[in-house]
């Protein structure tokens, strides 16, 4: 069975992360470039000259074209030569490199690397603190040297803040909150509920008054492979549920994993919010905190990855902490069988 | 067949190198990690965390257990949960990684990672010398990128000195003297006597007289990886014998070969003696003296295994120096049949 | 099939590569050592010791003899035992390192690694312009992590200038100048002929009088990897054809391919040519400048394998521009198959 979902939108990268400029990523084990037209479109192509292979993403872009930096062969951004490497020689225009449906929303460039003939955009994951109003998001991209869903597994089970984050987040108190696991077709939740604690410092700062709080953290699994997580705090004579929370502070931590290799993938990381939005400091302060926390995960995650190579008469296991994970893993398994069976 | 003994002791470290932090290692193949208990006895385990195989290695002691740095999964020295990563979750004992036999002996902490009802700590080389009232021993740890047979085949012949080491302690006349290879059992004996010379300047230090001294050399391999090397003088008027040789002045260099990969092994190397023994600073001098020696094998032996890659038409060949080697390797591959038969 | 022809010459240094201490090279996927006897003729050996492997490479000259580094073992430049490591031992002249026939011609060292019985000299292949009266030649040697092919490809097709050397000495007048193919047996040859146009700066420089000039590029090939560029220029009125054309100055760029693993080749390059000879300054200059056009290729070529082994589902194509480099792969071929099936 394939490890991934070969029919479904991947984030290739951030907005601002593609420009006129190639840039060059490896999605599904499919070396692709992509790069802005003039009208600031997205094009993406297999990353090698349809004549000797040579990367794309080194090449020239002319207009909204890309010429190979080996012999010249010019390619329209549909993939189809438009200049053979001898000018002399008529065009072929049967001479063209793979191209690869892009879809840009939530700030985001979507790829299909799939079949082409069921990439509908409806089919992107619904990622709605994006592009709420009221809201505002931003974040970064990290390369992961581990499998996506060690990542996946991470992400669905905020237990490991404590230990893995002893020097940064992490709070024993999260521990003690039970935790409640809900599917739903192949979506999946896992929800914390804390009715009237004491606000951390971070959700004090962002709700700017005194008082007790209600706090919640619930993880929401997405296919292929998203998860955010719902946190915050409202103030307890609120009355917010773990139905309907919107009378607080609000963030939504966007994870998304697009795979490279069985063995590593891209990780998007973003932070969307309902306050402090015209804090332009925000982000950036943020950002360097998450980048610190990231740098944590990383280092546990890839050594993980490596454990599986040297330990091969051994397997992951699960417990009750890990239902999150586990249910995640389950639907994208589902999910890929059905495709293979399709 | 396999390349190592698999029912057999092996040291994991030198009994200063482990402490109660954890130290990892592999051994025959298994990533192993070792601490030690409040008692200062020496706890060996699986190093990968039972639930989502991180190294245990990397996580935290507490009291005489470890705790995992990813989710908090607490293992007694035992191997057994203590505490599952949800506080809340009842403990289940099934839960555990593996633990391995250790021994310490002879300065050493000896494993076993093979079946455990066979772990009988009767069945650890004889290392007389390490032990012996009136005589002392110490030494150092080398990690090297070659199968632990080329170590052997090295330590087994000891005309190499004077190439490998013409900088150092080769010495021609070596060359000279008739070479004696006995074999009883699995033990391998490798003899050189000098009867009647001139004792080189570390010789005549430790003897502290004048005078004519015989010389001997004695190499004994024993399974499954251990060569002891038999060094000294005595003065002529003695009457030393190669049987009978305590009249003068002795060392036992002490060499143990732990298989770590079938292209790298941990290399033990000490030295036992009974001569200046109060000395403190012999060690030290010892030991840097060695650390320039060894450097030199080390670039010889990693050459040879990367030769053998690179030549798979070709195949090591054994003259006569090569007896003690040769006899050697016949007795471990003699005990792996056996073992693999039983 | 075999990625390259067997049974034949390749150059396994340049002249001045080799001296008395060895040179180990890879040749065809064997490793060889090279170093040369007193009276200055070259030996060639399996650069492993046929007692226990250690590259020959690592040891010790000693007159027209190598002793290893590890024992000791000494043997002659016919590779054949002349002592054994224990000096003692009677030597058996068995005792052999595979060596390899060797002829020096052009200033470079062929090597001859297949069989023994079928190395005639009269099958090195024709270089005349590094042996004609009144024509001086040198180059240098670089490594590159591509199949030799590639590197063939690229100098059987100059058309790459424009855009890979696009910094350096590129120019867009050679594109418009007509390619004319013509194959003799496994020879063959891509011509370009550019009658009546300004000389460049190199060439003007070298021709030393103004006026129009015609101006040439001829890329031949031979088996089993050798490529000359013929390049040229001569006053019109000289009446240079591309039959006869050694009225003007005339270079010739010598490219020789020597396969070291699959990925990975020896490219020894050089000029020859019929002006400015007793220029001592010559070759350091237009190495220098060579030297950074080759790294323009290094960067494209190397960046093309990784393409090849990255993208395992697309194939390379070739267009007209590519027919040199097709008809040299097809000589290839069909020597490889008619040795395989001879």
């Amino acid at each position: 069975m394939s490890d991934w979902l070969r029919n479904s939108w991947y984030i290739a990268a951030w907005d601002y992360e593609v420009d006129s400029a190639p840039l060059a990523r490896t999605i599904c084990g499919v070396p692709v470039m992509l790069y802005r037209k003039l009208d600031r479109s997205v094009v993406a192509m297999r990353d090698a000259c349809p004549h000797r292979m040579l990367p794309l993403s080194m090449g020239m872009r002319e207009g909204d074209s890309i010429r190979c930096k080996y012999h010249g062969l010019k390619l329209g951004p549909d993939g189809v030569a438009e200049e053979m490497p001898m000018k002399s020689e008529a065009v072929n225009r049967r001479v063209c490199a793979e191209t690869f449906i892009v879809h840009e929303r939530y700030r985001f460039v979507w790829i299909w690397v799939g079949d082409r003939e069921k990439a509908d955009p409806a089919l992107i994951p619904d990622m709605w603190p994006c592009e709420k109003e009221g809201w505002t998001h931003d974040g970064g991209y990290y390369h992961v040297a581990c499998n996506y869903r060690l990542m996946i597994d991470n992400l669905m089970d905020l237990t490991h803040e404590t230990y893995v984050h002893s020097g940064s987040i992490g709070q024993p108190e999260i521990l003690e909150a039970p935790l409640q696991c809900r599917v739903e077709g192949s979506t999946v939740w896992l929800s914390r509920w804390m009715p009237g604690i004491d606000a951390p410092p971070f959700w004090r700062g962002a709700l700017k008054q005194p008082g007790p709080v209600d706090r919640w953290q619930v993880c929401q699994f997405n296919l292929p492979s998203l998860v955010m997580i719902d946190v915050g705090v409202a103030p307890v004579e609120a009355g917010a549920t773990l139905e309907q929370h919107d009378q607080g502070v609000r963030g939504m931590v966007i994870d998304f994993m697009t795979p490279e290799s069985e063995t590593s993938h891209h990780y998007f990381w973003g932070m969307a919010r309902n306050f402090d939005i015209d804090d332009k400091g925000f982000t950036a302060r943020f950002r360097s905190q998450q980048g610190g926390v990231f740098a944590e995960d990383k280092v546990i995650l890839e050594a993980q990855q490596r454990a599986i190579r040297d330990n091969p008469d051994l397997k992951l296991n699960a417990y009750a902490i890990d239902q999150g994970g586990v249910r995640a893993r389950q639907a994208i398994d589902r999910a890929i069988r059905q495709q293979e069976n399709a």
